[in-house]
């Protein structure tokens, strides 16, 4: 493709609007423009991407045994009120009315739709496992959309949904997702680790994140160096502390702490480690219920830890009002002593606990040596905190590692949540009625996009895995002498023919130029042709990644890089 | 592909919601199925179908020199009140309101997004000609949605958008496209006619519509047998009359027709053909201006080249209390002559009319011997009919011939409209703003499914032109014997590998179940493995759409599905 047929408006400046990377160089490079909030037109080049994900999609979904199809967009409000979702899903939901004021949505996800697809068309044992997906433009209202395709409100994902006729039948559904997303984003040329995550809102007994590395990822992940242990930071499990301290219990004490409010502020006034504290959070569950979590000074909550301990769909941290009712005193000074009327729950490294320091439920006031059991009762122990880089693995005890991650996929073991909820059964062979066990599948195309710039990128430009780059060769005449011209437009045939994506920037402009776009755009290899190397009988290649340049014959530029992408199983295009 | 494992849920008995063809075998082949009115899931098979002609159009586009591009479903408010299109497109444009209660639609056409992107990105005649296109789920809230695919509410359509410098640089990419949608059809295996349109909302100078002949189509065209000229009937002129009467005027005459409210009553009871007769037709303008319309008893006014006359955005009959008002008369009985306060206007046929009847403004009576300029005034004379087969052709006078048609595309002379409204202006080449000159340029795509099927099938099912067809070879084997599953096997196996696409029938079912689920799937090529035929030494392939049936040494089998299939340009899938 030539650059002067084809719309790809590179800009010099930084625009504004962009926070990360991914966003400022994709609008840089004229990959996308945005038309409202987290909502963009994509121009060829960034189109060209997502198709090459698509297809890579494509291909491993079939050859995992799955089924194309196409869902609508709209979904009805009917649907989403057999799961009760229509309610549940919130604001995130984008819903209208047709003329006829009968309410849909504009589908973020569609397992309700597959399900009813179910109940209707499959009947038999037979005929599982089954297995659907599409490939689909999808719309989120996300509060503050930002950060261009990594979080948009209408974006584009994959999604599937299989059923199976039992639970062991399901969980090799399961794993065959699981490796097929292997090969997806190895080969898109990502650099990911697939880690246990929570099922969220989706439901569900088990699943799995794809997380794409990157610094400025949003996640965080926590593995084993050497192991096979890895987990979404909100996942991963926290191990009982090993032995309990062996400390004689101390008479409790109160101690004026004037607007001591925060862990720091107590350490540095009692001069004592925040591990000798304890903090007592009150949080609300969804249907109102306040309850007191007890974490250690140095550890966090984990909200989702704590909601299916307690059995609700979501918990909130209290607001002052409500913490100053049930605590009689400013936030900051809350304390399981004394606390009335409050369920208390406290996390496995309380069990550990001997003479802490605990706020005292009375404005600038804190209690020493408190100790549970004798000055207060925990209703359960649990795991009911944030794991830590360092914390020992549940699998190994080996020390966790973090790193920073980009969802870019998501498995989901769903059980019967779905299927009991609508009805979608089938005859088992005994010829009784069974509820099909579901799972679901997601990837984020547009995402991905996005975080494979993320992760490969430098202060010149976007660098792509030659698998999904919008284009395998730059090539770039640098004079408007005939021998170059004439030589780039016979290489530029002589590299379509083969199947070679090439973009030849034939604009009427000065070498620098070309050449800043060229990183820019972060196509793998670009080939500068210029009056004194065609001299000297060379064409130099650059690898983008490395920065390598070689320096080749003419006649043999072909053949080179030819074997440079016979390396790579592409996508077809 | 195996039957067993993909969704195919066949309907033995036509379903009840179907009215047309297409969408009673969509439904019974397995095809699709309705999720909501107008609004359907694609299942394999009828993915498939989508896909061949959405890669038929994307190679014909990008062959064209069009960029692919995608832009966003949901199309924020504030571009469409730029061109006033928020207001004047009413109930079809689907609205909703995000969580900020920002008015967004769901994009029925992509004008208002591709006119601000163009006049954001594009600065320079020397970026013209641009033509971009998208293939893109679509939206349009019909009142009765029905006939399946082909008036469905969500579908899937390819639309293009050029931009060029001056109008004759736009008509030459106008009939780029043109020529494009020739080579398209004609690659979908369709029988269709390019034929004149009107431009309707769209607006813009001069559109052409692609129309598959098929005698279930909604559309009427006429055509020369012989010459180029084709219109559609809204679209087609009518020649004003060669020679006026040659009649004497005779005396205006008042006659009792009692209850004589049709021109079928009034010709019966006076015993004269329906071309003795003026009908007066009130119209109301879109502002609410009262017209009256003159044609001749057996000819039927046009709206559109009424409101084209009247320089309106539509005209609708007037409503009986409205007639009444304007006449003194019930409906029925509306006439020129004495008519006060109401502008009059007259089809070309009138012009040639004397002594005529016409309805006498008063309950049960008619005027004989009326004559325009003697009796009443005549505003304008203009075309202002419907076609009919056997008038003469604008082009040749040779007499039109009608054939009924479905739309599948629709290109679109735009000018400025949506240029000048949204000031998407360029540098020309003297430094000048300049408005862009546009086209845009339709297909139907899931339609174009729809239409192939209205034009290809027999009583027991679908016959789909091999280019399209979701596979080219239904395999069936007709017994489980060894024999038979080990050549259907290696059969399948040597298609596959050729890239011929294979249905293997491999249900445990009766022959009779496998040929009538093939003949209602349609694939153009059945090929039959039976015991008794390989002890004879030969396999059956059936033509599905001519019904032929050739006997052929098993191999042999390959070679002749080679030779058959090399006669067509198809898809890459």
């Amino acid at each position: 493709m030539r650059t002067s047929q084809v719309l790809i408006p590179t800009l010099r400046e930084d625009p504004g609007e962009a926070e990360v990377v991914s966003h400022r160089l994709m609008l840089r490079a004229g990959m996308i423009r945005k038309v409202a909030a987290g909502i963009y037109t994509y121009l060829p080049l960034g189109l060209r991407v997502l198709k090459k994900i698509e297809n890579i999609i494509r291909e491993e979904m079939n050859r995992a045994g799955a089924q194309e199809i196409l869902m609508p967009i709209l979904s009805p409000a009917e649907l989403w009120r057999e799961t009760g979702r229509w309610e549940f899903y919130g604001k995130e939901l984008l819903r209208c009315q047709d003329r006829h004021e009968r309410d849909f949505c504009f589908g973020p996800t569609h397992e309700e739709v597959i399900t009813d697809l179910f109940r209707r068309e499959v009947n038999s044992y037979r005929q599982l496992p089954m297995n659907c997906y599409q490939i689909q433009t999808k719309f989120r209202d996300e509060i503050r959309p930002r950060f261009g395709l990594m979080r948009g409100r209408e974006f584009i994902m994959k999604d599937a949904y299989s059923f199976d006729r039992d639970e062991e039948s399901a969980r090799v559904s399961y794993q065959k997702m699981y490796e097929a997303y292997e090969r997806i984003f190895t080969r898109c040329g990502l650099n990911f680790r697939p880690v246990e995550a929570d099922n969220g809102m989706i439901g569900g007994t088990m699943s799995h994140e794809f997380m794409v590395l990157a610094e400025t990822g949003e996640e965080t992940i926590l593995y084993e160096e050497e192991g096979t242990y890895a987990a979404n930071v909100e996942r991963a499990e926290v191990l009982p502390p090993a032995s309990p301290s062996t400390e004689n219990p101390l008479p409790l004490e109160t101690k004026h702490t004037p607007e001591m409010k925060t862990v720091l502020d107590v350490c540095q006034f009692l001069q004592v480690t925040p591990a000798k504290l304890v903090k007592t959070l009150l949080y609300q569950t969804r249907e109102g219920e306040i309850v007191a979590v007890l974490v250690r000074g140095d550890h966090e909550g984990n909200d989702i830890k704590i909601s299916r301990l307690l059995n609700t769909a979501a918990v909130t941290l209290a607001d002052a009002e409500t913490v100053t009712k049930a605590t009689s005193a400013p936030v900051g000074f809350a304390g399981p002593v004394g606390l009335k009327g409050v369920k208390i729950v406290a996390d496995h490294a309380i069990r550990a606990m001997k003479n802490f320091i605990v706020g005292g439920n009375a404005q600038d006031t804190h209690l020493l040596n408190a100790n549970w059991d004798r000055d207060f009762t925990v209703d359960t122990f649990a795991d009911l905190r944030q794991a830590q880089a360092g914390d020992p693995s549940p699998r190994s005890q080996a020390p966790l590692v973090a790193a920073k991650g980009i969802e870019v996929g998501h498995v989901f073991l769903l059980g019967t949540k779905y299927s009991q909820a609508m009805d979608a059964t089938f005859l088992d062979d005994q010829g009784k009625d069974t509820l099909a066990i579901m799972g679901c599948y997601g990837i984020g195309v547009s995402r991905t996009a996005a975080a494979s710039i993320e992760q490969g990128h430098d202060a010149k430009g976007m660098i792509w895995p030659v698998q999904i780059a919008p284009f395998h060769v730059h090539l770039l005449p640098v004079t408007n002498s005939e021998m170059v011209q004439e030589t780039t437009k016979s290489l530029y045939h002589s590299f379509t023919d083969a199947g070679i994506e090439v973009l030849w920037d034939d604009r009427d402009e000065r070498a620098g130029v070309k050449f800043n776009d060229a990183d820019l755009i972060g196509a793998p290899y670009h080939v500068t042709i210029g009056d004194k190397g065609l001299k000297n009988g060379t064409i130099e290649i650059k690898h983008r990644r490395t920065g390598e340049v070689v320096k080749i014959e003419p006649s043999r530029v072909l053949a080179y890089m030819n074997e440079q992408l016979a390396q790579f199983q592409l996508p077809r295009v």
